[in-house]
């Protein structure tokens, strides 16, 4: 039976977004990420633009993760990583990779909270703006960073139901 | 460790989403749902028009299924069930509502056959010409389904791999 995600919940997985998202990006690109906004609640609906990582999680705590990347920051991304000019699938490789691992770390957080879950293979979703309504989510949180080298900040979302 | 889909399984898929999908409208829209057009593989990016639904699936097999209605289908299917003109927020949550039941029963027949999941909760997405390249997949089948009294067709994707 869905429970309402207990107080504190969001602020909890907001300080677990900030603490996975920089050192992914510090591992994998060498750039730092600062955190910027932090939305919550996230307002409904979402609205992503250019290029968009989703994994589902399923269990204890079920919901879905987003990143969303503006499309010159998953080339300039792409290019630090691969080290050359990246085609369209270069891109999407390198924002399903990134997204995995932000939310294996967020999923790593959840299951030590006792809130044990599984997660769905990536999918990326690019186009002009996206409209995004998760259903059945009691909390919906989200936060910016600001990628060093590129003025088009990254957002990663979470939306989830706690199930007891 | 995922194993590659055994021989018959984008058969067998296609087979059990031809016979979920005409209950559920029957059921709830007292609408007919002919099949049509059957894509197996599904090409990526697989693009979606108008409202999609989608949700998640997490553990003997993993992946994600997606519908596709066009915003004509989608309004004209909101209104069967609702007896009204129906407002952007009636859309989404028809659809979500249909995915979910479609899901659903499309998580039984897998449970049915040794393959074991759990659902996320479904996401609605709009916007036009929506790219999602499902990753780590190594089946992708999709059928449309022509509604009785509205020339758009309703699509139904599945994109998963299976555990061992």
């Amino acid at each position: 039976m869905p429970a309402a995600a207990p107080a504190g919940h969001g602020k909890t997985v907001l300080d677990w977004i900030n603490a996975v998202v920089p050192p992914v990006f510090q591992t994998m690109a060498g750039l730092s990420a600062q955190p910027g906004t932090v939305f919550h609640p996230v307002h409904q609906p979402l609205v992503l633009q250019g290029v968009a990582g989703a994994i589902g999680l399923s269990g204890k705590v079920s919901g879905m993760v987003y990143t969303s990347f503006g499309k010159g920051l998953a080339s300039f991304i792409a290019e630090k990583i691969l080290g050359s000019v990246s085609s369209e699938q270069d891109l999407s490789d390198v924002v399903a990779e990134l997204t995995n691992m932000v939310t294996g770390n967020l999923k790593s957080r959840f299951s030590d909270s006792g809130f044990n879950c599984t997660l769905t293979p990536p999918s990326v979703v690019t186009g002009n703006k996206i409209s995004v309504n998760p259903k059945n989510c009691t909390l919906g949180v989200g936060m910016e960073f600001l990628v060093e080298g590129c003025p088009e900040p990254l957002c990663v979302y979470f939306f989830g139901v706690f199930n007891q």
